[in-house]
C-alpha cells in the first residue's frame, strides 16, 4: 500500500512548521509541489524554501504539477467546484503513481489540511488505493488572532468560521477567508474589523477598528498590496464591539 | 518594558511544537508553569516534559502557580468566570513581577491561546505594564480532524465552533469543545459525530459514525477513560450526512 502524507505547513512563515510536519515531510520519498503560475510565485518559492531548510532525507524527490484554474465563470458554483476537482484528480492519480509501492508521497498544504483546502477531497476520488494521513498545521486564524494579540471568542461564546461567498448578516463573532469579493463592504459599520493579509509573513498587514472607520483603508491596502505581489490572501474576524 | 509570550504549544503531542513556538520558549528567562492537582497531573507532565526537551537556554527559570478552581455554583456564569477571572490576574500579577524588567517570561497554553483559553484576557487586567507577544498553536479541532482525516469544512460551507454549554439545534457543520455536560445526548441522532479524547496523545481514541448509533460507546468510553485519566477531554464535530 501506498502512503499519502498531507501536511500542513502553517501560514506564510517556515517558523509555523511543527516538529510533526518536519518529521512527515522527511518520510515522504516524493514530495509534490504545485505550481500556480507566476503570480504566486512567491508561494512555491516559500514552499521551497521549507524543502530546502527542513529535508534531510538524502533521497528525497519532488515532482512538480500544474494546476489548472477553476472555471469562474461557471454559474453553479457547485458543479464548478466539481470539475475542477475532478481534473485534479487526474493529475493526483499521475501523481501517486509516482511513489513507489509500499513507500510515501507528501503533498504541502497551506495552513491546516482541514481547512478550506480540497486536497483531501481530491484524493478521495482517485482509483489506486493509498492510505492518507493528516500531519495539522497551523491556519490563518491562528495567525490573525496571535497577530493582533486577541482571543478568537468572547468568553463561552461561538464563533462561526464562514467564506465571503456566504458572509450574511453577522450575529455571531465571524472569521471570513476567502473573500475576493469585499464581502465586508456589506457588514454593518459598526461592527469591529481584525484584517490581515499575507499573515505570517515578512509582508504581514495587519488592520483594525470600527468597520466604517477602516473599510476605505483595508480597501486601498489590499490594492496596493495585490498590485505589488500580483496577489494577496486575507482573512478578517468580524465582531459586534464589547 | 516587560514581555509576555503566551505560546500555544498544541495538543497533547510535543510533535505539536512549531518552530516559532520552541524559540519562544527560548526566549523566556522565566516560563509559568500552572498546577492543576493531582488529577491533570500527566497534563503538567507533559509540559514539563516540552521544557526538557526543547528549552536549551541554560539561564531559564521555571515558576510554578496554583490555579484556583472555578466556582461552578455560581448560578450567573458571566460572573463565575469573572470571579475567577480576577483571582488570576492577582496571581499573574504576582507572576509578571518576576519577570526581570526588559526581560521575557512565558505562559505556556494548551492548543491556541486564541480559542477558549483565558490567559490573554486575564493578562489584560493586569496592572503591570507589560508587552504581550502571541504564539500560535495547534488546535484540538485540528488534531480532530487530522486524526479523522476529514476536512473540517464542506465545499464552500460554514462551520460554526461552540461549546457544550451553547450547542442547540445543529443547522450547519459545528465543533463542540469544552463539553462536560455530554450536550450530544440531546442532539439529532441522524447527525454523523466526529468525537475524539486525548487528542495528539497516545492515548488518543477516536470514535465516528451516526450519532444514534455510536452515542452509548462515546459515553461508557469517555467514562472508562475519565476513570483512568483521572480527566478527559474530548472535542467532536457534528455534521448532517452528505
Amino acid at each position: 500500500m501506498k502512503t499519502v502524507l498531507v501536511i500542513g505547513i502553517g501560514t506564510g512563515s517556515p517558523e509555523h512548521l511543527t516538529l510533526a510536519a518536519i518529521a512527515a515531510l522527511n518520510r515522504a520519498e516524493i514530495l509534490f509541489i504545485p505550481d500556480k503560475g507566476a503570480a504566486k510565485a512567491d508561494l512555491a518559492g516559500l514552499r521551497r524554501t521549507i524543502i530546502e531548510r527542513f529535508v534531510t532525507r538524502p533521497d528525497s524527490r519532488q515532482a512538480g504539477y500544474a494546476v489548472p484554474r477553476r472555471n469562474a465563470d461557471q454559474p453553479d458554483y457547485g458543479q464548478g467546484v466539481d470539475d475542477w476537482h475532478a481534473a485534479l484528480a487526474d493529475i493526483y492519480e499521475g501523481l501517486v503513481a509516482q511513489i513507489p509501492e509500499n513507500s510515501t508521497g507528501g503533498f504541502l498544504v497551506w495552513g491546516d489540511p482541514g481547512l478550506y483546502d480540497s486536497t483531501l477531497r481530491i484524493l478521495e476520488r482517485l482509483k489506486t488505493p493509498h492510505r492518507v494521513e493528516v500531519v495539522p498545521g497551523i491556519t490563518a486564524i491562528q495567525a490573525l488572532t496571535a497577530a493582533h494579540g486577541i482571543p478568537l471568542n468572547r468568553i463561552g461564546e461561538p464563533v462561526v468560521i464562514t467564506t465571503g461567498r456566504r458572509l450574511g448578516t453577522v450575529h455571531e463573532d465571524t472569521v471570513v477567508m476567502l473573500d475576493g469579493q469585499l464581502a465586508f463592504l456589506q457588514a454593518d459599520p459598526d461592527l469591529e474589523i481584525f484584517w490581515g493579509a499575507y499573515l505570517g509573513s515578512p509582508d504581514q498587514i495587519l488592520i483594525a477598528g470600527r468597520l466604517g472607520d477602516v473599510t476605505e483603508d483595508i480597501v486601498a491596502t489590499r490594492q496596493t498590496a495585490r498590485a505589488r505581489h500580483g496577489w494577496i490572501m486575507d482573512t478578517y474576524l468580524l465582531r459586534k464591539p464589547a
